[in-house]
């Protein structure tokens, strides 16, 4: 019986010494050294193998080593497998500094600043209190609840939408696309933290980002496919949206010869917002082997009909 | 009886309209014009006029309208007059904002990122948990106080120092002179919150900066002259320093010609991390005109012994 990772390297060797130290009885592989591939037992990967119930048989679960599924073709996985994103605390540590940092930035007219210090020019700028700040959360799930409860205690005004009510506590909920254009129009600094499914994709269009109050500002820290990157720049260059921090874009990484890098709206990370942090990650799936071994669900397990 | 107001015209502008609703029985000066002088018996002042005494000769209380009251000629200030410097929530909230703001971006390699983007270079840097990063504020006051709270939820390892000791939840404290060095070799990024006296003009010079572990970052959100820019420059160009947010300079504004303004590794805002904001100001100064009345202390009354 073995485990096989499949992801980027250097934190599958991270991985492969927290197994030898914490779950010595579990046989550790890191692709592409399968070994005996009918052994393999569990898989962890950010893209399975395409091939993978020919490649490995008697695979009982699927791990992503994401936050999200999106770039898993479920269709590969057959319907009796389970497949467990990753709901872990240091993705959502990650998430809730990149955020918080984003949104005290454009809350604090930090990008104005630094334009000012280019031009050696000392002036304040009128400040706005967090409480006349309107920030938005589409998408509450795990992180987007995290991410409201810690700019709540920043004493922003905050809302969140999804697409099923969710309760956060000191958050103005909207749930549901018919509310969807009230939530827009209430908020000033949008952050997009959905899962990437079939309904999301495209979602932040022209029409949509159109229903932001003028000046607003986006933050994309869900995925690259979210966001009409074009739509985007016309909204920018229109001057109706003020400004935007993409940590995702599509495609990644993002050729050199991309408009977005140049923009001068535009602000662009990595994909760096969060991070599987193997001390932390390796625990939860310890602990979701136990899980399935016992028959219980596992934290994480997705929904096939949802998508997440 | 009146109480006159001498500092930045268009906030003095919305004080006096807050006096009208909340103490329309105080009739409220904007200076420059003093009415009959001798019915001043309050003054809230950025600076006093020189000649307070012969100008206003019957003033029974000095209001700062800042959080300090290093820009005070305290000579001029008979000693029977109590000097009241600016407690009050509003400049406690963006202190928190903006050192939150600071500590995350260097916490997040933000500026690498941008350098990055400019080259149009996407490129993950190695992330270090909040847990692994010292932060450490020198002076616990109300602010530092404030900022290191917010700083230990998102799970930063954080210390604080103070010439006195001060506890502070989840913080450890460094007291006296004597653990100043200590306090130093384990902090990352220093954060200066100390009031600017005689014993804390200069404090931050070559010798106490190069007592942070090598590639540490200065945060100075206290006074301009609290550092040696100089020694600051020296040690950025030696690679001992890795950067620096500053917020304050000496002298501000900072003129075009200044070398810090185009240091590659200097981040300058113009004296904006905190300012009293009006609202709340006025709501502390009225509390206050009844303590003074009723005999009782006032809230942020001054030691004289300690300038602060």
């Amino acid at each position: 019986m073995s485990f096989l990772y499949k992801a980027d390297p250097a934190r599958g060797a991270v991985w492969a010494q927290l197994f030898a130290q914490r779950a010595p009885e579990t046989a550790f592989r890191l692709w592409p050294d399968v070994g005996d591939a009918r052994e393999v037992r569990y898989l962890a990967a950010w893209k399975p193998p395409e091939d993978l119930v020919t490649l490995l048989p008697n695979v009982e679960v699927v791990f992503s080593t994401g936050a999200g599924i999106d770039q898993f073709d479920l269709s590969r996985v057959p319907d009796h497998i389970p497949v467990v994103r990753m709901v872990e605390p240091g993705i959502v540590e990650g998430m809730v500094e990149y955020v918080t940092q984003a949104v005290l930035s454009i809350h604090r007219d930090i990008f104005a600043y630094a334009r000012q210090q280019a031009m050696r020019e000392w002036t304040e700028l009128s400040v706005v209190p967090a409480s006349e700040r309107r920030v938005g959360v589409l998408g509450l799930g795990m992180l987007g609840q995290a991410v409201l409860s810690r700019l709540h205690a920043f004493g922003f005004d905050c809302a969140g939408w999804s697409r099923t009510p969710r309760q956060v506590d000191g958050v103005d909920g909207y749930a549901g696309y018919e509310s969807l254009g009230a939530f827009l129009a209430r908020t000033d600094i949008l952050v997009c933290l959905l899962p990437l499914t079939s309904a999301t994709r495209g979602i932040l269009d022209k029409r949509l980002l159109s229903g932001l109050p003028r000046g607003a500002w986006l933050i994309n820290v869900g995925r690259g496919p979210h966001l009409n990157q074009y739509a985007l720049m016309e909204l920018l260059d229109s001057g109706h949206l003020s400004g935007a921090i993409l940590d995702v874009t599509d495609p990644e990484p993002l050729p050199p010869s991309h408009p977005l890098w140049t923009h001068p709206k535009v602000r662009i990370t990595p994909h760096i917002a969060s991070a599987t942090r193997p001390e932390t990650a390796v625990e939860v799936v310890l602990e979701n082997l136990r899980r399935h071994r016992a028959g219980l669900p596992m934290i994480g397990q997705i929904d096939r009909t949802q998508g997440y």
